[in-house]
């Protein structure tokens, strides 16, 4: 049997209401013996099975309804893993690359896991996946056939649970450079060393849908263009487009992604705040306009600061836009919530005075799903804008 | 100089602001002389120009927010219905069939325009656009080139303004009955007697996206199948589906179309909620399950039990899945926003017991934006789940 935690009763309702997390305030006991894999009561009902975390503000994170003991873990995981793959296959618009598990909605709480092409990366938010990891790098390796298994546990969430923040090679050999697809664009990543896990998955059906709002030849800018998701989409279906970053090793990764591609991309190296108001003051004009900048509130205390950032961008944006030109916004701001980027983008066009279409609201893609009843597990909108005058 | 109407400064600031209405209550003082094209003004700021109407609770809507003659009002009407055209043409995934006029969202309040073919069917409801409509029907005639210009005027939004309720041929001659395809199924629909304008323009881009997320030949149910438009789309894509609806035209429509198309249905006539108990009653399990119910809430006091509508056909649905089956479920009832969408589908979720991924949060097809800062604009949900267990 594994050792049993005590939670309050209304935590114990919210978990059997669909909740899978229990904060450290609600834990009134801990583990009554060594685990990570524990029980869940309140002294009268049982929770389930879920992992444990010494120190994470999330205490327990729900496994399962049932009952599975600690020496089950790893073979519970290797089915899940299995189910997630399997969902994926039949509904992802690439298989070439995508998140293959999402944590909480594909009922592995803490765990993540990217494919690009034949290598895998792994990230773990909780201590008893991350305790995992070889295991879970080996059920990796053998259900997708990867030759490479990386862990990028060097990311912030990792932070919560004090878990140290690292990244090497879990299995496997040979180059970390991956080519790969996003949204038909040929793509080079670095898995070790670039950016999240290398890529950002999440926005590639929104990048092939931007393609899709192109007719002619438009003039595009992309402020944040990172590797050159949107820039690159844009341009293979026609578009002019200027492509900027802050980040020399990103804007010299678009350029070569670029051309691997064949297509002409104006890339340079600039913040995007500057360059925005730089170009409204030279005259210049865009058919497009993509904002789609870094979490800008990563932290809730930086949720004021990071609205006025976004109005900024979003307002500075719709200055740039030729009549009927459009807007394509994003924000992968978990903390900034659809309805707060609503008031962003709403403020910012009443402040320029031009209707705007709200043409489309998207989200992640959809191997990124959410899980109904967690809001928490919902992050990224990219909404579709057009101007009417 | 057109007639002038005094509203509240509040009201002139909401105005000036972004929202395109007025209401009733908010008028200080009618037209100063007869006339349905008015200035608007709070005594001392000028709010631009509007459309009047006695009788609607909305007493105006704005259409310039600079000066136009009465008799200028054409021809801003003909400009805006061809910026309106040129959006479209760029934008739609399909021209054949899409919504060529959204009313407040194309800057044209009360007037709806959607193109079948080589048909065009009108829908006004402000009393200004009404009383143009055979105008309009000669400007949509010529920038569209259509054969036949037919009038829905018969639907419940004519009742706010006290409209009467009628139809019929405004210009062209030729059968009332269109071929047209919905998402490349093939279908037929007379204009002039079918629902709404004859088909649901606005779930075009669902239905295809509804075909999306089959894989193999599943066994799929839609609920409320109307002509067919979930069905046809997931028939010609493999799935084995049965279609209901509560109305034998609906039904000999929708197997009409699958003939068209060289699909097999099981279309039978029955009322959703009934045949969902009785199926789960008779141990009946689906892949797939689409619930596309009408507006459950056409009025503000309808809204608790469309609520408990909502939530009893999700439920049921849900019951239907088998473990990792998909649920596509929409709301095309305005008052139902979001948010109580979204508890509606975590309530069934809880009452089931079963983990559910929100895999996509969809909306109305690009061809019915919805405009920034005015949320009645925003009706229609159309959202992607996944049955965990």
């Amino acid at each position: 049997m594994p050792p049993t935690v005590t939670i309050t009763p209304g935590a114990l309702a919210r978990l059997l209401g669909g909740h899978p997390w229990v904060r450290r305030a609600d834990v009134v006991r801990g583990p009554d013996a060594a685990g990570d894999i524990v029980r869940v009561s309140d002294g009268r009902r049982d929770g389930g099975t879920a992992l444990w975390s010494e120190r994470s503000r999330i205490a327990l994170r729900l496994v399962a309804r049932e009952a599975v003991a600690p020496n089950e873990i790893e073979a519970l995981i290797d089915r899940r893993i299995g189910e997630a793959i399997d969902r994926r296959r039949a509904f992802v618009s690439s298989w070439d690359a995508c998140r293959v598990v999402h944590g909480e909605a594909d009922l592995l709480p803490g765990l993540f896991v990217d494919r690009y092409a034949d290598v895998a990366v792994i990230q773990t938010a909780a201590t008893a996946m991350d305790a995992r990891e070889e295991a879970i790098a080996a059920i990796v390796a053998r259900r997708l056939g990867a030759r490479l298994v990386v862990a990028r546990d060097d990311g912030a969430a990792r932070d919560f649970e004090e878990l140290p923040r690292r990244s090497g090679v879990l299995r496997g050999t040979g180059p970390t450079l991956v080519a790969w697809h996003d949204a038909g664009s040929a793509m080079e990543t670095d898995v070790l060393t670039d950016g999240k896990t290398g890529g950002f998955l999440d926005q590639q059906e929104n990048h092939a849908r931007a393609a899709s709002c192109v007719e002619g030849a438009p003039e595009a800018l992309d402020a944040f263009t990172y590797h050159g998701g949107f820039a690159l989409a844009l341009a293979r279906a026609g578009a002019r487009v200027t492509a900027l970053d802050e980040s020399p090793v990103a804007i010299d990764r678009a350029r070569k992604n670029a051309t691997l591609n064949g297509v002409a991309l104006t890339a340079r190296c600039a913040n995007a705040f500057d360059a925005l108001r730089e170009l409204e003051g030279e005259g210049k004009r865009f058919d497009l306009v993509v904002i789609d900048p870094p979490a800008l509130a990563k932290r809730a205390s930086a949720l004021p600061a990071a609205e006025r950032g976004y109005k900024e961008l979003n307002l500075r944006a719709l200055r740039l836009l030729r009549p009927n030109g459009v807007l394509i916004t994003c924000s992968c701001s978990g903390r900034l919530t659809r309805d707060r980027f609503a008031s962003v983008v709403e403020a910012a066009a009443r402040d320029v005075g031009r209707p705007l279409q709200l043409v489309e609201q998207r989200g992640a893609g959809r191997d990124h799903p959410s899980l109904v009843g967690v809001p928490e597990t919902e992050y990224l909108k990219c909404w579709i804008l057009r101007a009417l005058s």
